[in-house]
């Protein structure tokens, strides 16, 4: 492998300056920014790898870019990434311009550069090398690579639906990894589920002046009333069967919690908050963030919001609420418990809208993937992986890989403090050189692996 | 008097003109936009008018524009207006640039027109006429304009204090007026206070990955919990305290309540509603819009917005508190009854900022002004107003008169579908002159009115 990790090092500006062009596009899917030009852009570089790439179709949403390589073995590793990125704002909180992919003290900073620019380019830089070098791969390689992750992936079940021929693999690699706060290198063996829901209030025909607020219906209190009625201060979400298919964690669960080195002091600091929820700490806080759903207000807007004071009564009130499930939940259930749940409680009134829901997924510890993932991770980083149960995060690992029994592992270039979906988002770019290398390593490794 | 109004006739098109000029300058305290353009420019009229005008300071706050008149009676009657205006937004909804002052089926519509630049703009014109005609007016006059009545006129205490003979008078015209939704001239002998106070909540240092929310605060989880302690569903504020010097309706005003003609109708198609809160209707919607005070959610703001979904955990959240007030109760303790009632509630977390508060202030029925305002505007408008015992609006009136025993009164160029804060906002043209003409005639009378 010497010869194409020197190879890798000798290209490592020709990897930065793509990844810096993948950065400088826009593709922002949850406001249609810049999305056919980006998905042409990785339609291209898989084009030049030759892996005849396609946009495929999802019945309504942004296409998947994919492509197929075939490689020395009869074993197939798929690479799911994402094209979109979350949206920039608040801008006034970024160093530098999000889009401008500076590079300043070792890092790239840009949207989308962790998230999921830097994987994507990673590993087709991956291929690349190990086409330059030795003229082919170890074995099967298919990118995966889809419009709408950022918006919950809405349309991705029509894709896996449609083809599932496409999604066939032994294994795949998720979008995201990397190292913890710490350094460590980090691997996760599954997602949890999203139910993302706008909920939207109405009043008067538009904002109108606050002193008829004696007898006119306000949208805002509404929607604060209905809130109220989700989640109580204890973080005890209140609609009714919410709990009914959360899992506990098993013993081996409990004990892989155990292993999970302590950040917190480093958590806190970085968020720039006294302590966790609760005072939660150590394994108990493992398990509410492995283990428990979420219910959180993603947005609120009504009314004034500007400077000063404007004595109005708003027209329109709108919450966004975004649910991180947990194994077994399931999104549709989940929102039609919330939609009952309203209903019960007199807010029938409110509207409610799901957008993008996504089912909770895992990958069994024992996966040959894992282990693959896991020892490339120790020779190449130095380090023994931290394995976690699930990621705190979400995605379309149940769709791409869980719904037709294939292991996923995630394994990429990001830190504790790339800041995805955050203002100054970033990755080293040693971290990014690495992460090419170890997609190599991983092939050549999982291309060893004896069928099962 | 009819030499006078043939003159305001004569020389319409030169006040709608200014009138268009004053709403072609925004003047928007909230944001401080123009404000000292608009104080040059009221203060410039003024002195063509022989006013002496200066540019009183009101120690942090934007000016005063004060100017006075020596009349032919020792009695004095002053004028409060306001220069500043709210702020435009939300901008889509306008048919015509709230600026332009468009004029349109026979209508000026722009930001400021009816509140208050139109009563601004008449009563100096009444003035003009009066001077060109007859060399003189009936008695002395004082104008008192100030900048910050739209963001609750939080140095204007420091101006009566300072200076409480510019504030003396026999009587005071108050700023806003004019016809009801059916058209009938309205006459309201009073304010209600305001409490208007803005709270923030703080978790991470700022927007972040919603999959933290597991065990990272959340701000507008907080703001949600904590509104929702201030206001039951049926409308009962919840703050300890807050009804204790909530006066009932005294028998004759109850009587007064009564007379106030049946516009329900008309105001829920105004305001696209099918009912008021709580199905109220009649005297009991009458007591509630005149007698009781309110707790209204002006705004709130928190995390992401926009279009789609954005899994984010915000760093902040704000909501505008605006709290309409009855007699006797007081703003600064009614903000103190919030603070505490948030600190016993566990919200000491949650910052708070009093901005502009405002007392209620009420003027007898049997005043004279009460009465000669009634006569004129049966006179000119051939109908008899209606009499409310006081505004369902706020304002500077016990600043200005109540606390110097000055007995005041509106009398105005609106109209019941103007649109003061709101989008749209217009006058007729045909009130505007009428409006000009009743000053003159409120002038003539109130000047032979005995001294009591």
């Amino acid at each position: 492998m010497d010869d194409v990790f020197a190879h890798i090092d000798a290209h490592a500006e020709d990897y930065i300056s793509l990844l810096q062009r993948f950065c400088h596009q826009p593709s922002i899917a949850a406001q249609g920014v810049g999305m056919q030009e980006m998905a042409q852009m990785v339609k291209a570089e898989l084009a030049s790898l030759g892996a005849n790439p396609e946009l495929v179709d999802t019945r309504g949403g942004f296409p998947v870019v994919y492509g197929t390589l075939a490689g020395a073995s009869n074993r197939t590793l798929s690479f799911y990434n994402h094209y979109d990125v979350q949206p920039a704002d608040p801008l006034d909180e970024w160093d530098s311009d999000p889009w401008a992919a500076e590079i300043r003290d070792g890092r790239i900073w840009a949207r989308g550069v962790a998230d999921n620019k830097g994987n994507t380019v990673a590993r087709i830089a991956a291929i690349r090398a190990c086409q330059a070098v030795r003229g082919e791969l170890p074995l099967n390689v298919k990118f995966i690579v889809e419009g709408e992750e950022e918006i919950g992936s809405p349309h991705l079940y029509n894709f896996a639906e449609d083809h599932p021929e496409m999604c066939a693999a032994d294994a795949c690699i998720w979008e995201f990894g990397g190292r913890d706060i710490d350094g460590r290198p980090q691997i996760h063996l599954g997602l949890k589920g999203i139910c993302y829901v706008e909920l939207r209030a109405k009043g008067a025909r538009h904002d109108w002046h606050s002193s008829v607020a004696t007898s006119v219906p306000n949208p805002a209190w509404r929607l604060v009333w209905a809130l109220s009625t989700l989640k109580d201060q204890n973080e005890r979400v209140l609609i009714p069967g919410f709990y009914d298919n959360v899992e506990p964690p098993t013993d081996a669960e409990l004990a892989v919690l155990e292993r999970i080195p302590d950040t917190e002091r480093e958590r806190l600091d970085n968020l720039g908050i006294d302590g966790f929820l609760q005072g939660l700490s150590g394994v108990e806080l493992a398990q509410r963030d492995y283990f428990q759903p979420t219910c959180t207000i993603s947005g609120f807007l009504s009314g004034y919001t500007g400077q000063g004071s404007k004595t109005v009564l708003p027209g329109t009130a709108m919450a966004k609420l975004d649910m991180r499930l947990v194994a077994n939940q399931n999104p549709h259930e989940i929102y039609r418990l919330l939609r009952q749940h309203l209903d019960e409680q007199g807010f029938a009134d409110i509207e409610t809208e799901l957008l993008g829901p996504g089912f909770p997924a895992r990958t069994r510890f024992d996966a040959p993937i894992a282990k693959v993932v896991a020892e490339t991770y120790t020779e190449l980083y130095g380090q023994e992986p931290v394995i976690y149960p699930t990621s705190a995060g979400s995605g379309p690992w149940y769709q791409i890989c869980s719904q037709f029994g294939i292991d996923a592992c995630t394994a990429g270039v990001g830190h504790g403090r790339s800041q995805a979906h955050a203002p100054n988002e970033n990755i080293y770019i040693d971290d990014f050189i690495l992460g090419i290398k170890h997609i190599v390593a991983i092939m050549d490794r999982f291309a060893a692996v004896q069928a099962e």
